[in-house]
């Protein structure tokens, strides 16, 4: 049974506030967990239905399992259909260290607003490799459920930092680190010289950029449209837009 | 003022089957009816705000205009701030000609379930010049009002059919038109010959291809993971896989 404190402190980690104060996030279901269980996350609490805990308890030590009805799972639950397990995690802690970063290539998120995008360019991001993701602190929060589920298990292995984006793109461009940024008007990313090591900047749903960052790109990058007629879409959804760019850097090598 | 019965209808237009009844769907916000006003479809009814009416009015002969208070606006809108404008519009009839289609580059989508994934794979299809888009009778629907959000537009200048996919494949097959499908285990699409008419299909988001399509395909294609940890993520999503496939048969123009 969850005592009423229990289910309070796991609805409460809907709001980034809470998640901070418990330093907890919230995992459902079994796929999930699954991934959740094979990762370096520190898991602090497990709330199963009494079927889970039979297959999965025995192999867990360490953590606490709590069993609950359908009726608990239902008040704590985000999903349509009752999850068998929820999870609750420790938010790791990633130090952030430009000289790592200065070698690879990474992402920087300005002011993504919506978590299910925010969740789906981090899928796209661990499909493609990308380790580290610098988020300015207008991004979504990564650890909002929402963005858990879109991520499909990849927040358990990016390393998402949040921190002053400008001041760190700054500070990268002393190893002489090129800055990738997507406008609607750059040049071409199919013919454009792209690299192995570079920072690819990823601006908001709506506004793109920010004006403070575009001074700091090195190269304007665009996906060309191919629409034959004069209307067409403006612009791609966000987390299509980072698939087809990490793509395209990453293509090259064949 | 709007009469009970018009906000019941614009409430039952969430669900399919009110949609075909009245053969009407609804379209939120001033972004997107500016877009459906410019499309050639046909609006029916616009309810919105005394102020949108004021600007927009004057121009918008043979459609019924109705003022809605914010009350009653609420009472119709999926929207978390009230829109100023909902429009009515016809459902698009467009008539299916395998000729026309075998000459394109098209889309077959095989049970996409999530009207928001929907949306977004008729953004990037329009994106990307792709007209024709085959979906069989397990795909969500185009005109559920989160496809309509996610598509920004592009359901009205996107030709979708709902048809029987695998009669319409080997019909297809016929006139030389090469089927593509996406796995997890085809051919590297970065390194494949690709052309610039033929059927993409696209599966289901947990299940992939049905079987019963998977030997019709004549090319399996698969986007290759570059992860550097043995754990990563599975599976793209499909919005984004589909643009970053549709990306890669047009860039080849290059």
């Amino acid at each position: 049974m969850l005592s009423k404190q229990v289910t309070k402190i796991v609805q409460n980690l809907e709001k980034k506030k809470f998640r901070e104060k418990y330093n907890l996030f919230k995992i459902e279901g079994t796929k999930l967990v699954g991934e959740l269980l094979q990762s370096h996350l520190k898991i602090r609490y497990i709330i199963a239905f009494s079927q889970w805990i039979k297959s999965n308890g025995p192999h867990l030590s360490d953590i606490s399992i709590l069993e609950a009805s359908p009726q608990e799972m239902h008040a704590i639950s985000n999903f349509q259909s009752l999850p068998e397990v929820i999870a609750l995690a420790e938010i790791p802690v990633y130090h952030y260290s430009q000289e790592k970063v200065s070698t690879t290539l990474a992402l920087a998120l300005n002011g993504i607003q919506d978590p299910g995008n925010l969740g789906t360019i981090l899928r796209v991001a661990d499909w493609f490799g990308i380790r580290h993701i610098l988020c300015d602190r207008d991004c979504a929060n990564v650890y909002n459920p929402k963005c858990i589920q879109a991520s499909m298990g990849a927040i358990f292995r990016v390393h998402p930092y949040y921190l002053e984006l400008s001041q760190a793109i700054q500070k990268l461009k002393s190893y002489d680190y090129p800055i990738f940024g997507t406008f609607l008007d750059g040049e071409n990313i199919y013919t454009t010289t792209l690299s192995t090591r570079g920072l690819i900047i990823m601006g908001n749903e709506g506004k793109g950029i920010s004006p403070e960052l575009v001074p700091l790109t090195n190269i304007r990058l665009t996906i060309p449209g191919f629409a034959t007629t004069e209307k067409a879409t403006e612009s791609l959804n966000v987390g299509v837009a980072t698939g087809i760019i990490l793509s395209e850097f990453k293509r090259r090598i064949y």
